[in-house]
């Protein structure tokens, strides 16, 4: 009798789920509406609701389902107890505990970038590697650290935060975090947009810059069309996002840094920009790193959650 | 019938051997000089017959024997493949395999700055934690961290070399890597030393350093005795090593950092100078860090050796 697991993202606005075989293909995908009403209360029986829905369409017991896994915001340990979520309104609790007494499955939870790395290890652009680095340069800079194809969790579920390494004294803006001249400050979409608006005002250098709306796409379309200014921002977004990913990779030794979220879709030139400053500061022990790009996108976390159960 | 274990520290000038039993009780210690010659090829088999006179010496059969962990130093893979180590003369070649035909008993090899905090973690400052960061501050920088109870080894054996965190983009002199503004060029012995000098050398302000051989001790107790420059001095080493420890803590989210080595012996009064500059930088959900100073000194190894077959 065919065995499945279910992988499933939570999100601010949606949760993602997936139906997988036992050997890991995927047969279905679907999402649902967060609802996040009553401090996120009713997000984790909403989500049980569907997987029992989704059950029952597809003639699926509960004998044949291996476990759920599960990624979400927030620091969350390896018993699966999330300590707090701001964007989904949680505080603390076991999310495994939770899910675990609305379905009787066998539950596992982590942190949505680390399960998004385990993801990308599994099925995407880290495929092939044991031990690997996945930055997700969004709206701030996500990490999941891949050791011995296995998450790097920490002790509170903060492992791989690397976004929030601080790497500018002088910055006098604060970050999302509450700290000031963090990583993601420079290298997210929203920093190398900061980049270029700081860059655009200090001089009268033209460029198209000045008349296309700041994005990181627009940045480095204009950096292949060999706009001089586009090309200096990009150099300062690398100097920052490389020196940082080679003080991780000194610590780490991964095989492999795989380059995910929005600023990625700017492709393969981003590497010209991120190695040059990665291999002069990286130890040399830990200078021979696939540069890779992550080819999951939003789907990344449901095959990271089913991994969790597949193990 | 009793079982024991055989833990091995090999170092650049002695080789460091213990005894244990199956509970990991310290039953016998000793050493032996390392013979560099001849690319160290004579290191192993002398660490061999070091073992098996002891065994012949304590009556202990080979089935008594779960086997025999050891520390070297330079990259070691999972495997116990040794990456080159100058200091042994050794090239690239399969410790486990070599100790494995000698005598005939298992063998697990890793570096020795991650045998050592396996060790500080078993028995040491880093008892009672899973998750820790040992840095030993020496005449180098050395690291080892260990995630869930286990080594993070990486992929060639380079994990934890946090001394060659690149933090420093102004410095000119070069580190012992190759590579320049090293951590270790600032938080090790000689580092602390450099900043002494460099600080003494630009002022006329008087300092009982100014009369005194310049040591890390030395320093460390002129600012117990309130010496203004070595306060100035302590508290820029702090910088350093305060914010390159809490960049390795956002990555990792240790519950603990146990310091060692050399520098260590100042005491208690380093965290006063660590702390504030970590605190100041790292990222919130990894600020519940454990700082300890390590205790098993020059033993750290050979527990170690013997925790990574006890396992």
């Amino acid at each position: 009798m065919s065995q499945y697991v279910f992988g499933v993202d939570i999100g601010g606005t949606t949760v993602k789920l997936g139906l997988f075989d036992e050997n890991g293909n995927i047969l279905d995908k679907w999402e649902i509406g967060t609802n996040t009403e009553e401090d996120g209360k009713h997000i984790l029986p909403d989500t049980a609701e569907s997987i029992l829905n989704t059950m029952k369409e597809k003639n699926i017991d509960k004998s044949q389902v291996l476990g759920v896994g599960v990624g979400a915001p927030g620091p969350i340990d390896d018993a699966g107890m999330v300590y707090g979520a701001a964007n989904l309104g949680w505080d603390t609790f076991s999310i495994s505990g939770t899910l675990q007494e609305l379905l009787d499955l066998p539950i596992k939870a982590a942190n949505d970038a680390n399960v998004a790395a385990l993801g990308e290890m599994w099925k995407g652009g880290g495929k092939g590697y044991k031990n690997l680095l996945l930055v997700t340069l969004g709206t701030g800079v996500g990490g999941g650290v891949i050791n011995n194809e296995q998450i790097l969790t920490g002790t509170c579920g903060a492992g791989g935060e690397i976004g929030h390494m601080h790497i500018n004294d002088d910055e006098t803006e604060i970050c999302g975090c509450g700290g000031y001249g963090c990583m993601e400050q420079y290298a997210s979409a929203t920093g190398v947009k900061r980049i270029a608006e700081r860059t655009l005002a200090v001089t009268d250098t033209p460029s198209v810059l000045r008349e296309r709306k700041l994005t990181a796409k627009a940045i480095f379309d204009a950096v292949k069309e060999g706009d001089e200014m586009a090309i200096d921002i990009a150099k300062q977004f690398g100097e920052y996002l490389g020196k940082s990913l080679a003080s991780v990779a000194t610590v780490l030794n991964p095989e492999a840094i795989v380059i995910g979220g929005g600023v990625s879709k700017a492709g393969e030139i981003l590497f010209e920009y991120i190695k040059p400053p990665f291999m002069r500061t990286v130890f040399h022990g830990c200078k021979n790193v696939e540069f890779t790009l992550a080819t999951l996108e939003n789907d990344a976390g449901i095959y990271g959650a089913a991994k969790l159960i597949l193990g």
